[in-house]
């Protein structure tokens, strides 16, 4: 039987502020990436988003960030390696405390934005990451770009890499994805997602945006869910799917 | 045999700013309130500290406060109370993860600064962190002061409740401490601080600001690490003791 | 000719997270309180709010708040005063500078929330914002609730104190607010929020929750401008009183 | 007459924190970069620093730099430059408003930290500086290393630039600081360090770390502030340059 496990970014509102409709996407997906707090994310909105998770059967993981609330963690921060792994042990412990009240429990991590694009290829900050892992829980899989320094210094650390793909994004031959500032980096329509999606899965094959086909095993596919279009594309995706008769299901 | 435990606030430094001599403090103290980022405390203080505290033998307790950096805690902050019991949740469960990185783990909790002034009466934020503690790990005992709203809620839930004595703090007749603004309120002289502190423990009395002498049954004894002055007056605290015949040992 | 003011919070949006529609607001208001960064507001959302309410005709005040993100300064801290007075220079200082760049300046002062409630009776806060005022500069008018600390001292010290009433909000017998935890103590209702706010303007009356009628005098009246229902209310608003003959016009 | 100026950075204390004992730097320097409230001052640190350095005669330079308090401004921010202009409005703009209030005011504008490293080269940052000081009062000077991106484009905006050199930093043969890995990059003897200083003055050459002699025209000498060898290293480049006949004079 054919599984794909399904991720998504949410807990990211702050105080007054909400983003994102975590509860449709609970719907759609089997991973919750949840929020630490340093890029966004209070401890009642964590608290809120476990429960909710946890209600609707889906996986926690811990999606840490570097310190940085007014870029929401998405740009770079040349931050000490030291220094940023204790701010990722800091970030997955207030979270695996929040999830226990909350009556789940934190099962891998997935670094956030500016930090899950630098760890792909930025050796300190990769490692940084792997040794937090390794502190905090060494049985956590850490979810992330495949070919990626993150993915081979956890393997190396002995901990479990889990490649992800993206739903909605192009990639280039080397099988990284395509920059935001080149035309059509970023895919639209819900009904292309869900078929390259499905044919990820089913096929192991992505085509690039220079039209070549490259191979994929995504043990993961992650699906955006702060705007009401993602929304509605992230169920697409789950339900093209299922009529192709993959289950959705934690790679836990 | 007459015991004793002395407890110090420590980890209070961030980023770029250092504040108090922990080091030092931890030749004197047998538990160490470590700040948990809310009020003070970078991931990189708090691991430090607690792996400092690790080879010094004393105890780590969490010393969570109002989300307030730039008060450093000190000033009331009118949060909802299950805001506050998730911000405590949040504060305890990083540190718990940073002290177990760090070789040790959080053995108690003690809210800090106008968290813990507020508790001693506002019955709402001291409910929220009887919650809190009862969430994380209902083991884990609240010092706090005596006769307060924080103790008997903590008892009436089932948590164990430590009742502290302030070394350098002049009391009023009802067993409170005396506000900083009236004349004598905090005392300056170590040995006449030494004196009492034995007094407190030998005797269990101590005489109040008016003259009168009141009965005090501390189990553990607070002492300022934060200045120069400060270090020495607990290091003259724990010889005072030891003279007397008192063990300074964790209440844990 | 008759005339009055509408005034709305704006610019308290903060990074990825978006909250508010001030362009359209900006049809029905004359005045834009515009955060400053202490609860909301960061320099880029400043700068747009301020070319958009430039590019409208709406006069900018400035929002200060007390220094509190987290409980976007809805919550009381008790800040001390002279600390807060410099808050207040600091946040004022900093969008003359932004208003200055995009084509406007800002006309008066308006504080915010939690702190635009506690100026009613806390004295100290009161004159810890007069001050500021009078330190950046005396020619501001403050906008506040009448019959209040703030008011009171704002006169007291040669400043110039705008009164406002809340179009949505119930009064009490002594022209207070009604406490949102009263029933009926917000009006949701646009048509009759309407009524009432050209009876405020045309007779000076406003009945209260108890149902008797007392005497205001408002310069400006409060619309709120963070949900969709709120935007539709103000438009309602605007409408009924340009049907009424009355100009809507700034107090400036 | 040969005169030079003496800036050294200062207001940089936060909250509970204190940092640098700027009193003493207020004996020996003639320009103050007073830090903004991003990487570190708050409102009330700023206002009494603004006061102090009236009081001593010293000229009130705008210090901005990224938004960062957790590492002081001195990890590289890969913000947008758009955004950045807008954060340097905002901190210099606040700056005005409290120095106004303390009797004085902002005469010029130094980057700090990370941004003031990466501004030699990043021209996205450098231009968004230039923009920024242009937009708040294009008649303030940019205090900044010598054939960097930031003076360049300071200059083709119709900005003065100010060069300055930094009296404890090694130098390359390009005229650039020696790298703080390199052996020798920072010197600490203070006989030394006001050596080269007067040399830099009155002969207008460096060593540089390989034993060349590098040509520099300064107008302003950095001094640090921030340690108590510091102070002492900036009252001897004080005394040694007035002994060599030099009149330590701001550069406005």
């Amino acid at each position: 039987m054919n599984t794909i496990d399904l991720n998504s970014d949410v807990g990211e509102s702050f105080g007054r502020w909400e983003l994102g409709d975590d509860a449709a996407m609970f719907r759609s997906v089997s991973s919750a990436n949840v929020a630490c707090g340093f890029h966004a994310g209070d401890p009642s909105v964590l608290r809120a988003t476990c429960a909710a998770a946890a209600a609707s059967g889906v996986q926690v993981g811990a999606h840490p960030g570097y310190r940085d609330l007014a870029n929401f963690g998405r740009r770079f921060l040349d931050v000490d390696p030291i220094q940023l792994t204790d701010e990722i042990i800091y970030q997955v412990g207030a979270l695996q405390a929040i999830a226990k009240t909350a009556g789940t429990s934190v099962t891998y991590v997935k670094p956030h934005g500016a930090l899950g694009n630098a760890i792909v290829h930025h050796a300190a900050h990769a490692q940084a990451v792997v040794d937090a892992v390794k502190a905090v829980d060494a049985t956590l899989p850490i979810l992330a770009m495949p070919n990626s320094e993150i993915l081979t210094r956890a393997e190396a650390a002995g901990l479990r890499g889990v490649p992800e793909a993206f739903a909605d994004r192009a990639y280039t031959a080397d099988g990284r994805l395509a920059p935001r500032s080149l035309p059509g980096s970023v895919l639209h329509d819900a009904d292309e997602v869900a078929e390259r999606v499905v044919r990820m899965v089913t096929e192991g094959k992505i085509t690039t945006l220079d039209g070549v086909d490259i191979d994929v095993s995504p043990e993961s596919i992650c699906v955006h869910g702060d705007t009401a279009g993602a929304v509605t594309m992230a169920s697409r995706v789950r339900k093209a799917l299922e009529s192709a008769g993959i289950v959705i299901r934690s790679f836990v």
